[in-house]
C-alpha cells in the first residue's frame, strides 16, 4: 500500500504535514510518497526518527488557495497536487491525500484520476459528528446543480463508504429536503426519491435540516449547493456556540473557578465537536481514493486523513462503488 | 390598533396563548380580538385581571398541524385561522398572529389577506440570533423554487423589516450561495445577484452558510428550499450542542458543583440562543402583517409575537414594501 501525499498549499505548511504523514505511515505500516518542495521536505525528514518507507518527489510548483480549479490540469501540471494525482492515475500509488485547494483537487480527481465507469458525477463528501455518530454528506460542493440520477448515485456511494470504512452495516440513507412529506422538495428531489426507493440502499426517505445533526441517517444526500450551505451553516453555528460556551465558562473569574470542576468534561466536549477525528472529505466516484484534508489541518489531523486514505484503498471502496454502477449507461 | 389573534392549533393550547396575548395587549396598549373556542377563551379570560380591550370571536373549527395547507381556504373556512385572516382582509383588524400550521397560514396570508401589489411571491421570514445581532432569513420555506426576481424582492422586503421593526439603518443584504466568488451559485443566484446589485438595497454580495450565524448580513436571501434546510440545520445543531453543553455542565456530580459558579452566565447563555426573543416569523409581501409564532410558543413567547404584529402594523412595514414595488409589472 503506497499513499501519494501532497504536502503543499495548506495553511500549516509542508513541515507540519510531512511530520503528520510520516507518523501515520509509521503507525499504519504503509508506504508514503511525499510530493512538494524537496529541500523543505528532506530537511523536515532529517529531524524525524522513523522506519517507514518514505519517498520524496520534488515538485516545482504549488497550487495555492487563490488558484483556479482548472490550474491543476492547465497552468500548473507540474504542481505537487497534479503530480500526486498523476502518480495514482498511473498506478504508482494507491490513494492520494491533499489539504490544498478543494476546487483544484476535485477537478484533478475528475480529470486526472478520472471518474469510475458508470458514475455520473464524482461528489465531495465530508464526514461530520452527529448525536448518533458519524454522518457523511454527499454532495457538499462538487455539483451545484444535480439531476435526480446523480443524487441517487450519491446515496449509494455514501453508503459504501459508511459500510466499508466506518463499519456501519447497511447504513441508512436520507434525502435532504424542506419537509418530510412526499409532496415536499423540488421536481428533482421527488424524482431522486423515487429512484432511491427502487435502489438497494437502506433509504429512509426525506430528512430535514435538523436531522443532519441528530444523526437520523448515516448518509445525507443532497446537491452540492444545498450540501455546501448546510455544512458551512453547521460550521458557523459551531463557531457561534463555541464563542458563547467559552464566554459562559471563562467570562468572569468566578465562572473560571467553576471550570476547574469540569476540565475532563471540557476536553471530551471539544473532542466530540472535532470533525477531524473522521479524517478528510472523500471525493467519491473516482477510480482511486482521493482524500481532501482540511486546509487548516495540523500534523495530527493530516495524519488521520493519510491513514484514512490507506484504509479506503485497503477496503476497496472505489472498486465496490465502480462495481455498483458497472451496468449504468454512460 | 387592533390585532387579530388565532389562539388555536398550537402545542400549548388556547388558555396559555390567551394569557400571553392579553398580557401583550395590556403592556402595549392595543386592542386584541381572540379567535377560537369561545368557551375556553372566556374561561381563561375570567381568571385574568386586565384593562385592555379584548374581544372574543367564536370559531367552530381548528386547523391542526396535520391539515393540508389549502384547508384554510377550502374545507376549514370557518376555522379560527381563516376567520382571523379574514378579519384583517376586511379591514376589521390591522394585523394577525397565529402559532398554528405554517403551510396553512402562508396559504391563507396569500389568498385571504392577499399579495401586496407588485410583490411576486410572499415569503416566510423568521428572525434568528447571530454573533452581531438579529438576522432575517427570506425565504425560509414558502417558495421552494424561485425565479431571480423573487430573490431580489426578498432582499428588499427583508431590509424594510430590519429597518422599520428592528431599527437597523440601511441594513446589509447578502445572497446565500455555495461560495463568495462571482462564479459560484446557480444560474438563478447569479441573475439574482445582478438584480440586487442594481437595486437600492445595501447589497454585500454572496454570503456562505457560515456567514448566517456570524451575522455578516442583516438579511439573508435564499429560496425557500435552501432557507428551510439552513434554518432547520441551525435548529438541529442548536439541539445537538445544547445536549452536549448540558452534559458538560451536569454530566457528573463534580461538574455540577462547577455550575454553581456560573448560574447567571447559564441564564444569559440560554437567553442568547432563544430566537423567540425576536417574536415570530413574518410572512412578508402580503397586504397586512401576518406573524407566525412558533408552534411550541408558550404564553410569553406568543405575547412577544402579538406585540411584534402591533409594531409591524404601526410602522407600516406592509405599506413601505408595497410602495417599493408599486411600479413592478404584475
Amino acid at each position: 500500500m503506497k499513499i501519494a501525499v501532497d504536502v503543499m498549499g495548506s495553511d500549516k505548511g509542508p513541515v507540519e504535514l510531512t511530520k503528520g504523514a510520516v507518523a501515520a505511515a509509521e503507525k499504519g505500516g504503509f508506504q508514503i510518497v511525499l510530493f512538494g518542495d524537496e529541500k523543505i521536505i528532506k530537511d523536515a525528514l532529517s529531524t524525524l526518527k522513523y522506519t517507514a518507507d518514505v519517498e520524496v518527489v520534488h515538485a516545482d510548483e504549488t497550487i495555492t488557495m487563490c488558484d483556479k480549479a482548472t490550474s491543476v490540469i492547465k497552468e500548473k501540471k507540474t504542481s505537487s497536487m497534479a503530480m500526486a494525482l498523476s502518480a495514482v492515475a498511473e498506478g504508482k500509488c494507491d490513494a492520494v491525500v491533499s489539504s490544498g485547494n478543494s476546487g483544484a483537487l476535485i477537478t484533478g480527481a475528475t480529470f486526472i484520476v478520472k471518474r469510475a465507469k458508470g458514475v455520473k458525477r464524482p461528489a465531495f463528501a465530508p464526514v461530520i459528528p452527529s448525536a448518533t455518530g458519524p454522518v457523511i454528506i454527499v454532495d457538499s460542493g462538487a455539483n451545484v446543480e444535480c439531476r435526480p440520477e446523480f443524487l441517487a448515485q450519491f446515496g449509494k456511494m455514501g453508503a459504501v463508504y459508511m459500510e466499508k470504512v466506518m463499519g456501519f452495516e447497511n447504513p441508512s440513507v436520507g434525502l435532504l429536503s424542506n419537509g418530510s412529506e412526499d409532496s415536499k422538495g423540488t421536481d428533482i428531489t421527488r424524482e431522486a426519491k423515487a429512484l432511491l426507493e427502487k435502489s438497494d440502499c437502506n433509504f429512509i426517505g426525506y430528512i430535514e435540516g435538523n436531522d443532519i445533526m441528530t444523526g437520523k441517517s448515516r448518509v445525507v444526500v443532497c446537491d452540492g449547493f444545498t450540501g455546501n450551505v448546510a455544512l458551512k451553516t453547521i460550521e458557523g453555528m459551531g463557531k457561534f456556540v463555541s464563542a458563547k460556551v467559552k464566554n459562559l465558562l471563562t467570562g468572569n473569574p468566578i465562572r473560571t473557578i467553576g471550570t476547574l470542576f469540569m476540565i475532563r468534561g471540557i476536553k471530551k466536549f471539544k473532542k466530540e465537536f472535532d470533525s477531524k477525528q473522521y479524517g478528510g472529505a472523500m471525493i467519491l466516484g473516482v477510480r482511486a481514493p482521493v482524500v481532501k484534508a482540511h486546509g487548516s489541518a495540523d500534523g495530527a489531523a493530516f495524519g488521520v486523513a493519510v491513514a484514512q486514505a490507506a484504509k479506503v484503498a485497503e477496503n476497496n471502496v472505489c472498486g465496490t462503488i465502480a462495481s455498483a454502477f458497472e451496468t449504468v449507461q454512460e
